[in-house]
């Protein structure tokens, strides 16, 4: 039994995470770490685990965690994030990072969009990023894995296998994407209560949402020379998901090119599915699924992705991540 | 012209106050006070009033709202409605107070529901309770209207003509309300978050809600000892509306009866509608309505009633008060 | 492996049912039938299942079934379900009822309320009532078991404790209930249009509610002589979820010694559990859990019951049926 | 009192029609018509009308129409609606037109895009397109108006200024729109049930949206060549508001340029603002305003255009095209 620690366990992810474990075979929550409610049972933060779990939550000990779990989960924010992750690492714990503290590859990148300093700038460039899908090597042997970001997951998941073969120019991808309000977190703020959010559409952080970033570097290791992409993120009115509307132009493919390429690539993945109909995030909510769509119109290509972010765009991810990590099957604990 | 200050401006009742007074052909909002963002455009707080109206937020001076306005509309938390209320009567301004502080008729039920002290007992049981439905000359002659609750009206309508022709049992009452999120009202926290409040109902403060007294307090009025009533708010998951289910005993009357008295109360009324299907808080919403139905079943009455908290239940009622203190057509600025 | 076919496989319960199986040990689908969409793989209707189930629709036929299958999950409306029972039980195979046709224990009963002449009178009262958590021993010995209605579970399994020990008037009883639109099913009508169904709440069936029949014949078991419910369901904003707020009389009891008996029968139930805070229909949202609290108010109890409509309400209902028909784990296909 | 027909009364552009006129001081409605419930009361089909409108449903008599009525507001689907528009004008009435049959200014655009033969083809390129903001002076004169698709409205208006003045490249626009669900109609379909569109977001006819020639048809006025635009609308889980984010590339200007532009055309509009923070739907929900914004990214600009779709993109517009066309102010009826 692989035991499991949940850092930062009261946000929604951590909740998701938490609740994906219980249902894996071979993988146990041990310990579940918050600043605040230390000593209540974690049901009287997450009602919905009632019954099914009742550690109490405790302050966060590295050397403790390293006697009662092997790996955690640290869904911690960045900056703060990094500094754990060091001290996990030392205490010999294999660490799954939520946070984007591993992400870039270049210090330098991370300082200019994140505006801290960073508390490792040692290990950056040397994580692996967390999407098995397309780095299952680096991940199978790593001790501390880089959990990839809910928006980066849509952008990079269709756009890599493309980029890679060359069939789309680098320098003119957009990606318009739609998320539900449990990305914004738990933590209550004017944007995301119930008055401000529900019946309303709106756009954030365009071209500024350190998402952006992390697709670049991502995707560059497939283009080679850094393609050029304009993210906008939109909240929408819906608890999770993340459809990403992805306009790209085709330079010697079309759309049953692109089939063909995310066929050979994901042809025998368990959880990214190449549809007909047009993806809804419906179809995967609650699920570690992706589907992916294209559409021809013009001289562009509109590809389409559709995941839970709360599951493939971070819970999920770190269990296969988990699986991947101990050589398990990627299903497990993951089965809709 | 009658000019209006809204205290308070920042939250969802100002603002919906704010909206209702801009389409009134006798009034019009002359200050906004808050105590953040003073200075500020209310545009910039409530973006929906963008070209619509453009005062700058203001701290709250009673002297200097007596030289601007005629009529204040008080959204300020109990407590400190009260204190505020004070110095702007004593300024000379007629006053609409949306809190709870002054609708009570006993210091001591006050004091013992809201845990705190009266700041100006000595107008309590000499403040007009703010429903003209029921109220009219009380709230003509008025320069301080206490501003009913959203849930004590939903009861109060339906409940007060019964009452008074006793054909109901006083001992016998149970009120089961569904609210929209808005009630709860716009400072972040946890249990209005989208993420808590979404694809979600539950019940709260039940038996304990501060607006059971209120209820009874008014009722009482009507029914001449106090009636027994047991009420239960329930947080739904939309932005606006309350749909109270109502069980009473009949004594010596059916639906029938029920619908002539409310026919001879509120045939009259722009306001108050008797409707053959069953009442749905959409029907209602973005209006100063009240829509009523009753069935029969069995030995008990359901009674129901259906209206916009932020309008029927807050801020069309306070312009419907300063209508009806000012003399004018009830339904100017409240047309549909 | 159990081998389970499910009628009427396009709606919300059929696909519920289907994604609970996919994660059952020993239990998998085997045929999926409907009158329409004949030869379309189910992923075409339900998206979602898309790369976990690609079984085609079929018709249905009960000796093809009879064949592929050991256990029929029938998702039919009633009356039709009825008849079709009657020839799977005549093909031998053991059938899990969605339908009301055999919940109530009297043929007059079910026509009077269901304006049918029953298909299969012979078979009233002799079929196991499928809540296994009150029936378990005439379900584990059961070819036919009546699923119960989503409402009667929320009512039926925080009253029958009370009404057996006594401690409450079985005279008056009041079941105001909310319930996602999901319970509405998937055919297109007006009132399960997203634009009539979202942002509001109504109640309907005011008192006329089939489900008000089968609650009564039920908790019968319990009372002795029959409880008068008075019963108020209402459709609100959300995809799934039940709460029942339960309106009672103790005599002799309270709310601990509520508790007290919800504890001795549920105590030991995987599913049932006695919460402190109030249920909210999100903490048992995707789950077979059912949360109950009780509060005493004045002369009353108000008990509040939560529950999944689609899971313990439905589907999980069906495989907790399903696992005691065959004496397995209660809990296989239904951890959290 | 400018007398009002609003035929196919039944949908929600209707209601949304017959709301507004109710609040017009110098319009009047005096007929509603629709195929089906004639005789009827418009407030059984629309409760939310209840005591402010008691009209009754009646069949479409264009001659009886033109004895009670001056202008039709015509809410009738494409093709029936062009061939009612006939008759209506030959009995006289002016008419504002809500289908899409006399936007296009080619027949064989027409009938490309809608796949029927034209009814009345000999109009096609005379009817004045209802955006004042632009075509004020052929609106002011017009006996027939095409009121705008609300998409094109959400495109056209910040795209036209952009293209008169040259300062976009009229080959690359990309308009990613995202509606509430109203849009859908009011017609019972799967895809407009509250289970399918709640919790979900997706995009739908990518590429082949018939709005889509209707925003190249009216832009090309103003940008000579045709614009080449590829058009993505996608269905929102919320009642109402369109949200488009449309991306260009600008030549010789920036986001300044833009606001500069904006300015121009829109300063004295009482209805199109522009402004700094992000629009969200909700900021113009129930108005019939628009909120502009640009932001610069790289080598694109990001525009933002938020309306209510039921509103300005429909039954607002078609109010606004009315006080054009007699003449009054155009704010009578859509005061906020």
């Amino acid at each position: 039994m692989i035991r499991v620690a949940i850092l930062g366990a009261t946000g929604y992810t951590a909740l998701e995470a938490i609740r994906l474990l219980q249902r894996h075979p071979q993988a146990t929550v041990t310990a579940v770490t918050s600043r605040q409610d230390i000593g209540k049972p974690i049901e009287a933060v997450h009602p919905s685990l009632t019954g099914s779990l009742s550690l109490p939550l405790s302050a966060l000990d590295p050397d403790r965690l390293a006697e009662a779990c092997d790996v955690v989960f640290c869904c911690l924010p960045h900056g703060a994030s990094a500094q754990t992750v060091r001290a996990l690492r030392e205490a010999g714990l294999r660490v799954i990072d939520f946070s984007a503290d591993f992400r870039l590859r270049q210090v330098a990148d991370y300082e200019a969009w994140y505006q801290v300093e960073h508390p490792w700038p040692e290990q950056i460039g040397k994580v692996a990023y967390g999407l098995p899908e397309l780095f299952a090597e680096e991940i199978a042997g790593a001790d501390l894995v880089a959990n990839p970001g809910c928006y980066p997951t849509s952008a990079i998941l269709p756009l890599a296998p493309l980029l890679a073969a060359g069939v789309i120019e680098a320098s003119d991808i957009i990606v318009d994407s739609k998320s539900g309000v449990s990305g914004a977190g738990r933590t209550p703020k004017l944007v995301n209560l119930y008055g401000e959010a529900n019946e309303s559409i709106m756009a954030y952080g365009v071209g500024q949402h350190r998402h952006q970033p992390e697709m670049v570097d991502v995707l560059q290791r497939f283009s080679g020379t850094g393609p050029e992409l304009l993210f906008t993120p939109h909240l929408t009115p819906m608890d999770r998901g993340i459809l990403s509307t992805i306009y790209v132009r085709p330079q010697g493919t079309d759309a049953a090119g692109v089939l063909q390429l995310w066929q050979q690539q994901y042809g025998d993945s368990p959880f990214v599915h190449v549809v007909d109909s047009l993806p809804a995030t419906k179809h995967v909510s609650g699920s570690n699924h992706v589907h992916l769509a294209v559409r021809q119109c013009g001289s562009r290509l509109v590809l389409i992705a559709a995941l839970d972010n709360l599951i493939k765009g971070a819970s999920g991810a770190a269990v296969q991540n988990l699986n991947c990590m101990y050589g398990l099957d990627p299903t497990l604990g993951l089965e809709r």
